[in-house]
């Protein structure tokens, strides 16, 4: 019998393709009869949004301390799921979700001295019933990433050398983090190249979405 | 040797004369030269008073849900006890804070199918290396509470039984719950009669802190 909803969560650094594929199988599954929602992480309710935007453009003289954003974006986790996903996937919806709880184990986790036990336990409290059926994890050589990454915002010059090497180590272990996800829930978290081609890596997906419908 | 710094938190019900104690103590300590540092929760800092208003005033279309409140409400005193009570205790101050963890254990934990241990492990990383010193309980009988209460808000005509009787179920829970609290950290946490006069009160108070000083 196949299975009416689905909940899909795409996952991995910036550059990787995510906002490209979702879009490919969101026409693809249409194109099936399917009803599909397209929502993001943080954020996808007018609440959580408003959340993330404390955490991403907060401006004031006190410190947003690292445990306050976590907490915050577990707050907009616990909504997004119970007044956005929830409800979908009881309607039959597919749900595909532009990065979700592995984000947060992935960034907010690596290389800060943070129990990884305790933040299981804090992402499966926000999301609650809502596990998804399939992650994508979409996986790219930090170096690959990086070069995309400027590629993109080529207009933006940093000439800090200490910092940038920072941030080298810091999508190291990013990567390394996804990756150990990976080993560690393999029928959820599916690995993708992601140095093909768009067309090789569609093609990939669906193989991995037809194969969780049927 | 006399400590400097010292972190009090004061817990129990609305009407139990918290707020009174808390002037007198600030200004007892104060006449022993003593600097004293007032703050509360949820809120705190400027940030945090923003969650706190979230969660109070939220009025959008949107339901704010009981897992998001909570987690708001972590995020609240992780920014708190950064930005506010460490730097405090660490220059030497003491700091008098008007409900904290206790209170979201008594209040979100009550009656609410929440794992306890995850809900004190939540406490703990929000609340970081600012674990009060003493807290004191001023507990009250739930039928006094409720009339002190009513008599503070005489104004607010309350017709529906059914929500009353379950108020008085909640109130029940909560007073439950910070009892627990009391037996589970005796050396912490000390319980108060707060049927007693405020004079009374007070005494019982200055031997708890004289001797927490000491």
């Amino acid at each position: 019998m196949e299975r009416r909803s689905l909940f899909i969560t795409f996952e991995g650094p910036e550059g990787a393709g995510k906002s490209t594929q979702i879009k490919l199988l969101k026409e693809y599954l249409e194109s099936l009869g399917k009803t599909v929602l397209i929502t993001r992480e943080p954020g996808g309710t007018p609440l959580a949004e408003d959340f993330r935007n404390i955490v991403k453009h907060y401006q004031g003289e006190e410190p947003l301390y690292p445990a306050t954003e976590l907490l915050l974006f577990e707050a907009a986790r616990a909504q997004h799921t119970r007044y956005v996903i929830a409800p979908a996937l009881a309607a039959g919806t597919i749900v595909l979700c532009d990065r979700f709880a592995d984000s947060t184990e992935a960034y907010q986790g690596a290389g800060r001295s943070l129990d990884m036990d305790f933040l299981q336990q804090l992402n499966n409290f926000a999301m609650a019933e809502c596990k998804p059926d399939l992650t994508l994890l979409f996986d790219l050589p930090v170096e690959v990433g990086m070069e995309r990454a400027r590629a993109r915002a080529a207009h933006i010059v940093d000439h800090n050398d200490r910092l940038e090497a920072e941030k080298i180590e810091f999508h190291y272990r990013v990567r390394d983090s996804f990756l150990a996800i990976a080993r560690r829930e393999p029928q959820r978290v599916k690995v993708l190249d992601a140095t093909m081609s768009i067309e090789e890596l569609f093609a990939a997906v669906k193989v991995l979405v037809d194969n969780a419908l049927s």
